[in-house]
């Protein structure tokens, strides 16, 4: 593996192997000394085009904890910002010496390009394109599945998610959180349905590999997902008139008062799920409006838990990218 | 000690406990190898809602001489402005590993919230919180005091400031640096006045362990203090208007010109401290509005040596709440 | 050597020192752990007044090479912007412990006031102060031109650019780089000469120690010139209506279109050059107008390599200024 651009890149092997480095890795962080001296001498830049402080810190931590050097680059204020082109930054964090470039960019594609035009031999890895990929989430994603619903620690090793059913919940449209765990769920074997309303899921759903549905009520009283992943409400993705209540003025939303009920997640529908059923979020929650302050702290509820394994599918990540090849952890 | 929250919450024993660590921390700041490999392995998160610079940078510089890895998460721009609570904030850094979360919050009673509503096990150290506290400044002052006019170095340990007379001249009302010192300095033996225009001082300020006055002059040529605090007048707090001049738009402030006349510490009234007498600011210093240029930069002025003292103090607290109990320095 | 102010500063063994040392620098950087522990232990703070991020992080990334702890000092948002004056920053700093100041300031002479007027013990290096010097980018364009003219690694050592000629071209007036050059690349024994339109040639560059020309094709048909440096058009200097454009507005700037075909460097000009020139480019790049893709990308185009020696370089100024008298590398 060179770079990770794309949950859709990886097949079941490499999927199931990162999952199982990120368990070895994960059993680290529960000593009281979590530092390992993997990556001593490599440098990780976070170039970061757009905002994403929880994403950055996570990266952060996670290349430090392997005791690689970081270099945060925010493109905000940089050459960047004076019309210097996503080639020459490239080209300059390269020639810097970066050893593997985590990268965050408003534009679906912008890692990709920067992995494959041959401007870089750093490692990218795609910390979020746009709506299209956010591949390290997919994986922090399914590892708490596969932690929670398949086995723990070395019980869950070499498997993947088969059987399992996913609900993904609201803005899919936006969502490169859905679109990376669509793909990534179905390639290690667990049935996804996106619930959304019709104008929050994108043209040519149909073609993905999962079912969809625009009612959340449906889903939870006849499918008995396994887990239930609520979106974001993007409120920044809004249009003006939209403060405090979700929207209307763009045409896709519906209000706030009919987003919570008909697709947020209450104390109602958590009692519709499976006894073993979890709940998931990306986070930062929009507590009150996709997810009730009772699901978001209930004991099904695994999002801080989602935020502890990203460390470790992050430092997997880095692992097999920087050190895969030349050494055993 | 599991927080440090307020300088009310510290007894003379652990307030001495922790000088007498900052001394032992000073002591390895004049070697040349300034790193300490003590909290190798550990991470401390500066978590800045406000902008502080210089309290941030002295908090990253202390625990990077103690080996920690340090992540910086300034609130603007983060998840913090997109509506994410105080709590998913700092359950997020729970989760993500931090040992310690040093926080700076323009609510009063926001690092006591963190720390005390179950939400992390991080260590919770306060690093100014509205006006209400800003303990490790008292401490880097009692510090400083102890060090100038009890016994320096080894000769100071173990004691306290009994007997000593401090006064806090300016801007009371708004001063969490005011708050915390007459806690502390109480504490440790010290008698305080706070000097200020009526309007500048608090309401229940009677209360307070501390004498009061409005008149600086009277307090110098009276009560012949051991140390003068200047306190920094808050250009940043004062009504529109107010460019260039201290305020009167707000109704609290005398001008700059009444201010400076009433309340700065110039030539003539530095001539009028007993020899032995020290100057404090905690910084950033206004020069020619609350302490003149002759002021600042006299031989009694201990204002850089704050500085200093600041990185030693905060060595002491991040060691003391990490790694205290378990192994001695 | 102390500080490091200006290129001005450096007689040629001090240069042609700091080009050897950048020489062993760039040795280690070729390793896979390019680490260093020289440094370990010292404190390098990045003082930024200015937004820079290329030349943060080559410095952060040199530093942390070396093992040094970094502490980024945006002046943004920071209390230099409450009217903190550069004396008491400076001061702070110095008082935190920090071993080398790194400083970017939008005035000409702000780090050598910084370094001269004894508030600091703290080694100075100038990142680039207004329009007046930025010696480490001249140092890494001598470390290029030596290496790809002289004689690479130790082929190149000990000596100077004898009889080199280098063409700088652009924007000379608000161009430390070119000021910077000129000084260094006469004390390393090469000729210069500076190629602009007459308003942007500073007056007094009658008495600088290098030639001009306004006419960019005769120095290229006439002077056959080993190296070309083109300076950046700095559009963020130039008057309202220049969007788009090269200026106009201000009186200083021809026309975008006129400026690329009378300075431009193009496929033209390029097959004008000896076959052992070079072509340099301090970054970031205007693509279209001070150079074209063709030349940017040519084989000829050093400007990735600048950036990578840029590190090698700031290296060796840090070890140089912090422990170079103490240790051999």
């Amino acid at each position: 593996m060179r770079h990770l651009l794309s949950a859709a890149d990886l097949d079941r092997s490499a999927a199931v192997a990162l999952l199982d480095t990120a368990a070895g890795m994960a059993a680290t962080q529960e000593r009281e000394i979590k530092k390992l001296p993997t990556l001593r001498g490599r440098t990780v830049v976070n170039l970061f085009f757009e905002d994403s402080t929880r994403t950055r810190i996570s990266f952060e931590t996670a290349a430090k904890r392997l005791s690689a050097d970081v270099i945060n680059f925010s493109a905000k204020g940089s050459s960047v910002s004076k019309g210097e082109s996503l080639k020459d930054t490239a080209l300059t964090l390269q020639a810097m010496g970066a050893d593997a470039v985590v990268v965050r960019h408003q534009a679906s594609g912008a890692p990709h390009r920067l992995a494959h035009s041959g401007w870089v031999g750093s490692a990218v890895v795609n910390a979020g394109d746009g709506t299209h990929q956010h591949p390290t989430q997919a994986l922090l994603d399914a590892f708490t599945l596969r932690r929670h619903l398949v086995g723990a620690g070395d019980a869950g090793l070499g498997r993947g998610l088969d059987g399992l059913h996913v609900a993904i919940v609201g803005d899919v449209l936006h969502s490169r959180v859905a679109r990376s765990n669509v793909d990534l769920l179905h390639t290690l074997g667990a049935r996804v349905t996106l619930v959304a309303p019709p104008t929050l899921l994108p043209v040519g759903v149909d073609a993905w590999t999962c079912a969809t549905s625009y009612h959340l009520d449906e889903v939870l009283a006849q499918d008995a997902p396994d887990a239930i992943m609520m979106l974001r409400v993007q409120r920044e993705r809004m249009g003006p008139g939209a403060t405090g209540a979700v929207g209307g003025g763009t045409g896709f939303f519906p209000s706030a008062l009919e987003y919570t009920r008909e697709y947020g997640l209450d104390a109602r529908r958590l009692a519709m799920l499976p006894d073993h059923a979890i709940v998931m979020h990306p986070g930062p929650m929009n507590r009150g409006l996709e997810i009730s302050a009772d699901a978001a702290d209930s004991s099904r509820a695994v999002i801080v838990e989602q935020v502890t394994n990203g460390v470790a599918v992050r430092m997997a990540v880095l692992y097999t990218l920087l050190a895969g090849e030349r050494e055993a952890l």
